[in-house]
């Protein structure tokens, strides 16, 4: 059978949420190829110290040692949360095939209103938004509001 | 006594050179603190298969290990051309205190066109460019050109 676009992002939901009970903020990564999660990724920079382990460099890092090359157009990649310029930019070069992301980023929402084609240099990965955007937009305002109190 | 910009900048070209001997594409990037060298890397995209391998990247993970710190404001970043846009945001995030780098972009040089504040959302990095541009710049011409040959 064909998984849907759901199923894939709660995948990427439980990887968020075991994200948040190491510590980290909850964003999570799911990368797929022929139906099948190749590699999954939290965010993990607080535990790391890396502010450059976000779930979707990590996925991409980890996809790309799955299949032995920087470039992976048979990958998708799901994230409970939208891209920031350095993981969209990172999405680019490895040039995924189709981009699925969550929540959107509200103080940014970059891909839905930046015309700036600096930004789309990598231009063959698809974008679709808005997945399970509810869900996923909650953990992390949870997460927030639970840090403010 | 202090060292300068272009002393660091050399150090930075070592690291391009040592990447081209290695097969990869020549770029490097040093991490300076309290002017001292800190942290050194270069391009590894295609030695170890990961598009996110770019100088900045690595330069920054390593000086986020060396402090145990995703934020490394006491930091000046040194590499020899203007960074993408994935190691630009790369060096937001980390609150590197500056950014210097040597050839410029040609195709992109966002860093001097680009009014997009999107781009600029941590921006507590000052930017110098242009530092050592033309050798910076020749190390990377010679390197295209040979692979053209």
């Amino acid at each position: 059978m064909r998984f849907s676009a759901g199923y894939f992002m709660e995948a990427a939901v439980e990887e968020a949420l075991r994200a948040e009970s190491e510590g980290s903020v909850p964003v999570g990564a799911v990368a797929v190829a022929d139906n099948k999660i190749i590699a999954a990724a939290g965010n993990e920079v607080i535990r790391t110290s890396d502010p450059t382990a976000h779930a979707e460099i990590l996925v991409i890092r980890r996809a790309c040692a799955f299949f032995g090359s920087p470039v992976v157009e048979q990958c998708d990649i799901y994230v409970t949360l939208e891209p920031c310029p350095m993981c969209l930019e990172a999405i680019f070069l490895s040039r995924v095939r189709r981009l699925y992301f969550g929540a959107r980023d509200t103080k940014r929402t970059r891909l839905e209103k930046s015309d700036d084609p600096g930004n789309r240099s990598f231009a063959g990965t698809e974008i679709i938004g808005g997945i399970m955007e509810t869900r996923c937009g909650d953990i992390l305002r949870n997460f927030f509001a639970k840090r403010r109190e």
